[in-house]
C-alpha cells in the first residue's frame, strides 16, 4: 500500500513529465515532486530543454527549506553523474531528503546507480511506483532509445474502415473527424519529429506544425523530416519558418533512423510507401490508427509494399488500447514482438 | 419506475426473442412472460415457426391458471387480428390477464391495435417497455422490412487494419481471431439468410454454414444465397445438403434484394464487389467490421466500387458499438441516414 499523498505525488510527477516531452532531448522528460516532512506537496519541477537543470533540482529549488526530512518522488532513477548539471542524486542528499520514490530505474551506464548512492547516504528508496504508467507513458520513447539505441517510431494514420487514406481522385480532407485532428495536433507539441515522404508533401501540401485549438502555433515544434528523392518546391509549406525542417534524399529506412539521431521521439505520419517501409524494416514501434465510419471503395491505401505476400507473413501486432475520439475510432497496437 | 419483477420479465422475454431468431419468418421472433397475481414468473413463451402459436399464447398455455389476475410483458404489442392462430389480444383477455406490458407497438395495419382492443377489456396497458433493447435487437430486422418492406441486410467483413480481407496471393486464413469465427457462426445460427458472391464460391469454398462450437451443425441453418453469373461448380461446400441454397444468376441488388422476400434478417459476407454494389445502392442498413490486428499492406480490399469517386461523396455511418473480440475489434455501425 501506498500513502494516498505518494499516489498523488506521483500524479504531479507524471503530469509534470508529460508537460515537457519533446523539448528535453537528448535527456528524458522527467517529473519530480518534493513532500514536506508532513508529507504536503512542496515543490513541483520537470527537465529543463538541453542544459538547464534536471527534474529534482527544479523540484528542490521550488521547495526550498521544506525538503529537509521530506520525500521526493520521481519518474526516473535520480542520476548519478555530472554532466552539464550536478548529480541529481547528491542534491536530494544536500537538501536533507529522507525518503525517495522513483518510479524505473535509469538504463543509462553512465547516469545510474543514483539508488545506490541514495541508500548509501541512509535515504530509503522505494523503486518501482508507478513503473508502467511511466513506461507506457512520457518516458517510453527515451527509454526505448536508451535500450535500441533507435528512435521510438510511432506510425500514425487516419483512414476509412476500408483502410484507405484518400478517395480515387485524391481528396483527403477530412477523413477522420475534428476531435481526432486535434488529438494529432496536441500529440505533436509534444514529440522530437514528424516524418513523411516526398509524395505526401506533394500531394497534400502540408504544414506539419503543431497548432492550438485555437489555429495558433503550439509553443513546441517537432523537427520536420521529409524523406524522398523526389524534388519539393521551395514554397512548399513544410519549408516554412514556422518549425526546422530535414529534407533526406533517400529512401533508406535505416539511413532515416540514423539521420534522426537525438530525436528519440518520432512520429511517422505517411505516406503509403514510406509507412510500408518502415514496417518492412521492423522500425514501427506503435501504431496509432484512427478509423474513420466511413467507406471509400476505392483509393489510396493507407498502406502498401509492406513486404508481405501472404497471409502467413501478415504483420502481427498486440492491441494496446481501443478508444473513441468524437466520431472516430483509435486503434493504438505494438508489434507482437514487443508483447 | 418499473417494477424489479418486471424489468426481470422483460429480460426473459428478450432472450425468449433472441432464442427464436431466424425460425418464426414471415413472423416476428417475440418473446412474452406471464406473471401470475403475485408476480412471480408462471410462464415464458416465444414466437413458434410459421403455423404455430405466437409468444403470448405459448406464455400462457405454460402458465395455465397462474395467469388470472397478473401481468404480460411482451416484446411486441399483442396482436389483433385471427391468421393462422387465433388474436392474441384475445388470449390475454380470457386468461384474465390484468397489465400487458409491451416494447414496441406493431406496424402492421392488419395485425396493429392490439392495446385498444386490451384496454376496451379494461387492462391496464403500458407500452415502451425496454423499446430501444428490442428495436436494436431481436426485432430489429423484422421492423425494418415491415417499415420499408425491404431485408435488413447487416454486411458483415473482416479485414486487416489496412483494410484488406486477403494478402497477395489469395490467402486469408485466418486474418481474425478464432474467438470472432465462432461470434459469426453463433450469428448465423440466428439469421434468415447469408448471401455471398460467386467470387467468394470460387476462392475460398465456404460452407456458409452455422457451426456450434465443437463442430457440429447448429439446429437453424440459414439459407444460403450465391449471386453473381459466374459459373459454380456442383462440387461447392455451398451446394451440399446441410442447408438450403439458392442460387441468383444477376449482379443486380433490386433482384437479389426482391429475391430474398420473406427473409427479412440478412447478412451479407462478401466478396469486396458484391458489398460495394449493395453499399452503392444504399441497401445496407448495418456494418460489423471485424478489425484484425495485423497489416497486409497490399492483396484484396474488404470492398470496391462502392460509387464514390471524391471525399465529398463518402459513405458515412454513425458508430453504433465497438467491443473487442479476442485479439480484434468489432465496429458496429449504421448508416447516417438512420440517424
Amino acid at each position: 500500500m501506498t500513502a494516498p499523498g505518494i499516489t498523488e505525488a506521483l500524479q504531479f510527477a507524471l503530469d509534470a513529465s508529460e508537460s515537457v516531452r519533446g523539448t528535453t532531448s537528448p535527456n528524458p522528460p522527467v517529473g519530480a515532486v518534493i513532500l514536506d516532512a508532513d508529507g504536503r506537496i512542496a515543490g513541483v519541477g520537470a527537465t529543463a530543454p538541453p542544459g538547464g537543470p534536471h527534474a529534482e533540482v527544479r523540484a528542490l529549488a521550488a521547495a526550498g527549506d521544506r525538503a529537509r526530512g521530506g520525500t521526493a518522488v520521481v519518474t526516473l532513477e535520480p542520476c548519478n553523474h555530472t554532466g552539464r548539471t550536478g548529480p541529481c542524486a547528491q542534491a536530494l542528499i544536500a537538501a536533507g531528503i529522507r525518503t525517495v520514490y522513483y518510479s524505473v530505474p535509469d538504463p543509462n551506464p553512465i547516469a545510474g546507480g543514483g539508488a545506490d548512492t541514495l541508500r548509501a547516504a541512509g535515504i530509503t528508496v522505494h523503486p518501482g511506483l508507478g513503473a508502467e504508467a511511466v513506461l507506457q507513458g512520457p518516458l517510453r520513447a527515451w527509454l526505448h532509445r536508451q535500450r535500441t539505441g533507435r528512435p521510438h517510431v510511432t506510425w500514425k494514420f487516419a483512414a476509412s474502415l476500408d483502410g484507405r487514406s484518400a478517395a480515387a481522385d485524391g481528396t483527403s480532407k477530412w477523413i477522420s473527424g475534428p476531435e481526432s485532428r486535434a488529438r494529432v495536433h496536441d500529440q505533436r507539441s509534444r514529440l522530437d519529429a514528424i516524418v513523411v515522404g516526398t509524395g505526401t508533401v506533394l500531394a497534400d501540401d502540408p504544414w506539419l506544425t503543431a497548432r492550438l485549438p485555437d489555429g495558433e502555433l503550439a509553443p513546441h515544434q517537432p523537427l520536420r523530416v521529409v524523406v524522398g528523392t523526389r524534388e519539393i518546391p521551395t514554397s512548399a509549406r513544410v519549408l516554412d519558418d514556422a518549425a526546422p525542417t530535414l529534407v533526406l534524399r533517400t529512401h533508406d529506412v535505416q539511413e532515416v533512423i540514423a539521420a534522426l539521431g537525438d530525436h528519440p521521439d518520432v512520429l511517422l505520419e505517411g505516406g503509403p510507401r514510406l509507412a510500408g517501409a518502415f514496417l518492412a524494416a521492423g522500425c514501427v514501434d506503435r501504431i496509432q490508427a484512427y478509423i474513420a465510419p466511413v467507406l471509400l471503395g476505392a483509393g489510396t491505401a493507407a498502406v502498401e509494399d509492406a513486404g508481405v505476400s501472404t497471409i502467413a507473413e501478415a504483420l502481427r501486432f498486440r492491441r494496446e488500447r481501443v478508444e473513441t475520439v468524437g466520431s472516430d475510432v483509435l486503434l493504438s497496437l505494438v508489434p507482437e514482438r514487443d508483447a
